[in-house]
C-alpha cells in the first residue's frame, strides 16, 4: 500500500464574490463575527478569531456571486514543489501569482469543473493589534464574542456537473483522501467528502442538479462548541438572515449544522464536528446509498430540496 | 527549514496497571463508559465507542499501578521502518514484540525517564457485534450512552524527573512537535506538550516534584461535547468517584477538563478541546512563564497542589 | 381586576394506556430514564429523578392507548375544597376516588371533550431507597444517568374537537391562565397553552383534525439542560425509537423540543424551556395568527403534518 | 397547616450604587449585556432582554457602593394592601414613595439589618422600540447577543450581621418560604435561601463575617442556558473583569454559577438553574450542616474565602 501524502497542510482561504458588498460585509463582520484584517481594491480580507493567517475569507465586490478561488497552504516549500509537479503532470495548471495581501506567491490550477484553486506556502501570520490581543497567548485573537463569533474556517463545498472527475482531481492534485461518499444505485458518485489532514473533511463536492458547471455550494466556519450553533440560530433569526435548514446533525460526517444565505445569496454554514477526527491512516471511505439517504439527516430531518439546486452564481434562465 | 515528519499517525493505546482490578474495571466500563473488547491473561481490553481499533486501554491486574507501556500507530509500514532507524540511532531501543490481542508486532523502546513506548503499524480494527452496531455507519460502535460515554482516546501525561531529555526524546523518536511548554524563570523546562498530528496535543510531560522516575500522571478520553464534561461531573459525584479538580478550562491548550482518580489511584481526565486544532505546519511553541502560571487556569482556578505530586505508582516512603 | 387564583400547585401525574406494556415499560425506564417506584394491578408507577412524588406516570396495560386520566395537586386542603366547589358549579364533576398507590383521595371531573382530570392534595412523597439516594440532599433521587435521564415531568398536550370550551374549562376548573394561543383568521381557537404556576405552560390543547373527541397528544418530561435534548436524539436514534420531529425550538413558548413515539404509539416529548418563566401576575396571552404559523417553528422548521393528526388512541376507520 | 401566601409575584429590581458610574455602566451594558431603558438624575435604568418591566437594575452614581434598595412586585393591588398591613404590624414600615421611572408608587420598609425593601403593584411594562423588537412575539426584547446577554433578573443575596431575624422578616413581610439553609453545629443560622414563587430562590441571606450591618453580597442574572455561563467566563476573561470563583455548580440549590466583581466592586453572578423549580406547596427546608459545607461545592470546589468577607460597601478600617 502507498504511503499517505502529507504535502498539503490545510485549507487556507476562499475568495467569494458578492454583488451586495456592503450588506455582505455587515453579515460577515457583525453577524457571523469575522474580523476585518485588510482591504485592497474591491476586496475586504476577513478572519475568524482563531485563524492564524491574516485572512481566511477574501470578500470581493463583483457583478456576480460564487467562489473566485480557493487556496490551500502546503506543509513546506518542498511539498509545494512536489504538488506543482503532480499538477503540471495532470495538465490542469494555470501558473504562478505574485501573491496576495494575505500570503506570498501561489500556484493556480483549475478543477475539471472549472473552479480555480491555488497552493502556497509563504504566508502572513496574523499579529493581533493591541485591542484584539487575547488574554491567553495560545489563541490568535481575543474571543470578541461579536455575533456568532465563529472560531476558524472549517471547510467548503463545491457543486460540479460531474463528481467523479472532481474526486480524481482532489486525490491527484492535493493528495486528498476520500472520507465519505454518496454512491447512487446506478453507481454514479453524487457526493464526495475529502480531507488532507485529520479533519473529517475540508472539502466536499456534490452534484449540481441544474447541470451548470463550476458553481459554489457553501463555505463553513467552525464554532468552538455545539451550543454556539444553537445560539447562532437565534442571532440569525433576530437579524433577518434567511435560515435554509438546521440546526440538526448530518448523517454524513456527523457534523452539527446550520445553513443560511448571506445577503448576496452565497450559502454559509456554521458547524461543529464534536470530537470527531480521522486519525486512522488507512481509513476506508464510507459509502452512503440512495436507501441510506432516504432516511434523511441523522435524526430524521429530510434533506432540503434547495440543497440540490441553490448554488452561486445563480443559473440564468435559458442557460 | 526541515519538513515536518508525519511518520506516526496517532496515539494508539495505554496499558495501565491496577491493584484493584475489579473496581477499576467497573469504573472504566460502567462509569467512564468504555466497552470491553477482549480478555487475555490478567488483562482486559477496553475501548471508547468511536475508537476504531480493538482497544485503546489495556487494563492489567498487578501489584502496583501506573503505566506499563504506551503504543502509537505509524502512518505506514515504511514509516515504522523509518522511526525504528531513528530510535536505534538514539540508542533507546528495546526490540520487537510478537504483538498483542489488539494489534500486530510492535517495536518497543524506552524514554529517558524509563517509560516504555511501542510503535506498530499492523493493527486490528474493531468490528462491532450486532448489539453494538451504530445506526450511522461512520462511527465505530453505537453511542451506548452508558456512564460518561467518552468518544475516543485523546492524550496522556507522563511525569518525569527531568523534562528536557523527554522533549528531545519525543522529537527524535516519534517526530513529535512541541505545541506548548512551561519554562521556569531559571530556564528549566517544567512541562511540555507534544503532537504528532493535528490534535493540539497527544502527550504531555510534566516535572515530578517527588523526584521519582518514570511515573504516570494521567490518561485522557475525549467527550464529544463540552457539556458531556459537566454531565460527567454529576456522574462521578453520584458514583463516589474522587474528583480532584474541575470542570474548568486549562490556560495551556484551552482544554475543558475534569480530573478524577480511578479506584486504584490512576488519574483519569475527561476533556473537550472545542474546535481547536493545530493545522499550521510551522507552529511555534507557546511558552508559559512562572508569572503566567500564577494566574491559574483560564478562568482563574488555582492549579491544585496534588497535580505536582500525585502520580502512579505512588512514591514509597523513604524513597 | 380579579386576583390570580393559586389553588392548584402543579401538574402531578398522567395515567397512560399501552397495548404494548413490556415494550412501553422498557422505553420509559431504559431509554427515557424513568425509575419504577411501584406496581399494582396492570399498572407500573414511574418517576423522573427529581420528581418529588412517588410517581408522575402511571403506565397501565390496556387494549388501547391514550390518556386514562391526569392529576393535579392543589396548594392545600382548603384550596382543594375551593376548586371542588367551582367544578361542581360547572356541572362537570364525577366524584371522589379512594386514592391511588401514589397519592391520597382525589376528586375526578371531566373536560368538555371527555378527558378525565383529578385533583388531590394528600400525596406520597418519594423516599429514595439506599441505592437511589442522591449525593446532594436537595434532589429527590440520584442522577442515575440512565438513558435520557429526564429531570421532572413538565407538561402534557390534549387534542380536542373544539378548543374554546377546553379553554373555559381550564380557567374555570383549575384557575389556569392562558399564556399563549393560536387564533385562526376566522377567529377560531386552534390551540391554547395554560399554566397554573410560574411555568410557561403545564398543559396545551390543540385541535384534533380528525374530528375525534377526548384524545391525547403528548406528555413531556423536562431535561435539565438543552444539550440533554440533543443527547436524547442520539439515544433515540441508537435504540430505534421513531423520531417524529426535532430537535428544534418552538416559536410558541420558545421550548427546545424533540418528539418521539413510544412503542405503543403515545407521543412523548423531551424538552427544555431555558430560563423562561411566567412571573408576571398580569401576563396577557400571546396570540399567534395563521400568518405567524406559516413561518414554521422558531428557526424555520415546518410544523410536521402528523402533529395535527397523530393522537392516541388512533382513530378507527369508519369512525 | 396554613395555606401558602401568594401575595408577592416576583423580585422586581435592585438599585445598586457605584462610585465608578461610567465603568460600571459599561460593564452592565457591554459586558453583561443589559440594555439601557431610561435615565433620571444620577441613575441609569437597565434591563435584561426578557425582563418584562422597564428596568430590573437601577444603577446610581454615588460616593459609595452596595444596594440602595430592592423592589418586589405584588400579585395584585389587594395583595399589596395585605402585605402592607402585615409589614406595619411588624413595625418595620417606612412609608409610601411616589414611584419611580420604572414603576408606580411603592411602599418601603426596612429589614432587621437595615436593608431597604419596597413593594409595588403598578408598574411600567417595557415596550421595545423598533430596533429592539424581537422576531418572536413572546419575548420582551430581541435577543441582541451583546456580551453575556443574560436573559432575566434571577435573585439577590444580602449579608447580615444576624441571619435569623432576616429569616423571620422575609417570612413575615413578604410571605417568603425557606427552601434551603445552613445551620451551624451550635444551631446558628449561617445562611438562608427564600422564594416567593416557583423559582428555587429569589433571595439569599448569609452571615457577614466582618460583623458589619446591612451590606450587599451579590445580584444575579440568569442566562438562558448553562453553556452561556461558560461563554460568559471567556467574555469576562477577555474584558479584564475580575472572576472571583466559578464556573461550578453550587451544592446548595444546584445552580451553575460564575461570580465576578463589576468595576465598582459590587459582586455580580451569572447563573443557570437548569430545570429545577420548587413546585411542591409543602416543601420542607433543606438544612446543610458544617460537615456538608466542608465538602465544598457540588463537584468539590472549595468555597472561596472572600465569599464570607467581600461585600459592598466595603467595611472601613476601624469600623
Amino acid at each position: 500500500m502507498d504511503e499517505p501524502i502529507y504535502d498539503v497542510a490545510h485549507l487556507g482561504h476562499l475568495e467569494l464574490l458578492t454583488d451586495q458588498p456592503e450588506k455582505s460585509l455587515n453579515f460577515f463582520v457583525n453577524i457571523l463575527g469575522l474580523t476585518e484584517s485588510g482591504r485592497e481594491g474591491d476586496s475586504v480580507y476577513l478572519r475568524a478569531w482563531d485563524d492564524y493567517e491574516v485572512h481566511t475569507l477574501k470578500l470581493t465586490a463583483s457583478k456576480t456571486t460564487g467562489m473566485a478561488h480557493v487556496g490551500y497552504r502546503t506543509a513546506s516549500a518542498a511539498a509545494l514543489a512536489r504538488r506543482l509537479a503532480a499538477i503540471e503532470a495532470m495538465g490542469c495548471g494555470i501558473g504562478w501569482t505574485d501573491g496576495d495581501l494575505g500570503h506570498g506567491r501561489s500556484y493556480r490550477f483549475r478543477s475539471p469543473d472549472g473552479h480555480v484553486f491555488e497552493l502556497y506556502y509563504d504566508t502572513k501570520k496574523y499579529v493581533a493589534p493591541p485591542a484584539e490581543r487575547p488574554a491567553l497567548k495560545n489563541i490568535a485573537q481575543r474571543y470578541h464574542g461579536r455575533g456568532v463569533a465563529v472560531r476558524r474556517i472549517d471547510h467548503f463545498n463545491l457543486l460540479a456537473s460531474d463528481v467523479s472527475p472532481m474526486r480524481d482531481f482532489m486525490i491527484g492534485a492535493l493528495g486528498s483522501r476520500v472520507t465519505e461518499q454518496i454512491v447512487l444505485d446506478d453507481g454514479t458518485l453524487a457526493g464526495c467528502w475529502f480531507t488532507i489532514n485529520n479533519k473529517t473533511y475540508d472539502m466536499a463536492v456534490t452534484r449540481d442538479h441544474s447541470g451548470a458547471r463550476g458553481r459554489f455550494h457553501h463555505i463553513t466556519y467552525a464554532t468552538d462548541h455545539r451550543d454556539d450553533v444553537l445560539r447562532a440560530a437565534d442571532i440569525f433569526l433576530e437579524n433577518g438572515v434567511f435560515i435554509e435548514t438546521g440546526p440538526h446533525k448530518h448523517a454524513i460526517q456527523g457534523t452539527f449544522f446550520l445553513y443560511v444565505y448571506e445577503p448576496a445569496g452565497n450559502r454559509v454554514e456554521v458547524a461543529n464536528a464534536g470530537a470527531r477526527l480521522i486519525l486512522q491512516p488507512d481509513w476506508e471511505p464510507i459509502s452512503w446509498t440512495e436507501a441510506d439517504r432516504r432516511k434523511g439527516q441523522a435524526w430524521g430531518l429530510k434533506t432540503i430540496e434547495s440543497f440540490h439546486t441553490h448554488g452561486t452564481p445563480p443559473v440564468r434562465a435559458g442557460k
